[in-house]
């Protein structure tokens, strides 16, 4: 009984990463390069798109948000005038607490690929699930908080490890909060040895400018690595 | 092929239901009130658990940390000198972002339930999957902060819907963060309207009292309401 539940577990998984296959593919075609954001809910991860996304140079940018229910994120970002899908998982019981590919399949036709040189995809908030689902992405980005507290590497190793960019964000709040940044980066060098990571503040806009910059080289990046 | 699909999330959802009223049977047996604390990662619940367990009066507690991997948490409580039991979600794939009536079960010979009166159990740090499953508890109280901001109960609706009580923590952080407690809980009575909630803080114990003495009375109003 319990090996016939595995077995049905990895053919979720390989599922997930053929679709994840064909959606790269057509990415590729369009020439569309492609960004995971990733955190707990509250991380600040759309404020941070806020300040990044009208500021990419020649990069066209495009969003997919991925939501339990509402639009709220989609709606504050279609103030900055880039193209932005609503992807809800509401459909399951409950909701379901990723984006895996298929999800992000269904979405394709609603986003114009050949308008836009980058979609960033906003995940569910959640620390756990979404690290185990590739979607076709060439980079996945993990925003952690201040607020959140310097365990949380170590509490969610999966996630820290399932990325090429750790965000710290929210460090306007380190004077008010006990957080030591040095003990954090530790324990993020300890569950991902190696990993580059930058701290910021989405709401003063110190320390953005770095990740509009990686952002905006992504495409180039790819370029050079494919 | 859909309509097989749903039938299996139905049977296991029915599963889970049975399994916490087996759950609840053996609480009952030993006379042991149970509260699920839910809230996202770093919403402040070990912190709060910190708190108040050592001050809940004639009411003996036990704890049931649930992690996706590690002990943090549950070494963080033991120096409480309340039993604390430890379950780790990380053995399936990448980690289950929840706990459900089957885990708690397999938890419940390590818990020393002839010598408490009320068992916490401290859930995995998600806001979207803990809200659907069940695992015996007499009441689910939810943990917010206001760093997660006053959009989080239209985003999460389940969550904040499925629990009898909703603490809104950190609230010391209010003068550096954009939140607004009145907006806040104006969301929060659409999606759950009537429901009880307090403000506090963890980090400096304001208005934790008014939780403690909340969970000191879930043993009687348990009684009284049975």
């Amino acid at each position: 009984m319990h090996r016939v539940r595995v077995r049905v577990v990895e053919d979720a998984l390989d599922a997930n990463n053929t679709i994840a296959r064909a959606n790269r593919d057509d990415f590729d075609r369009f020439g569309v390069t492609v960004a995971n954001l990733m955190g707990a809910p509250g991380a600040g991860k759309t404020a941070l798109l806020e300040r990044v996304l009208r500021e990419l140079g020649g990069v066209r940018a495009g969003v997919l948000e991925g939501d339990v229910q509402g639009s709220l994120d989609a709606d504050r970002l279609a103030s900055l005038h880039v193209p932005v899908t609503q992807l809800q998982t509401s459909v399951g019981f409950g909701g379901e607490c990723h984006l895996d590919a298929n999800m992000v399949r269904s979405a394709l036709p609603a986003i114009p690929l050949d308008e836009i040189d980058l979609l960033v995809i906003e995940n569910v908030g959640n620390l756990v699930c979404p690290a185990e689902f590739r979607v076709g992405e060439d980079a996945r980005v993990m925003v952690a908080s201040v607020t959140e507290g310097e365990d949380k590497p170590l509490k969610y190793p999966l996630m820290f490890r399932a990325c090429e960019l750790v965000i710290l964000n929210k460090v306007d709040l380190l004077p008010h909060v006990d957080f030591d940044v040095s003990k954090w980066s530790e324990r993020l060098q300890t569950v991902h040895p190696g990993v580059a990571w930058m701290s910021m503040s989405a709401r003063t806009g110190e320390g953005v400018d770095a990740f509009r910059d990686w952002l905006a080289a992504l495409p180039e990046r790819r370029l050079v690595e494919a």
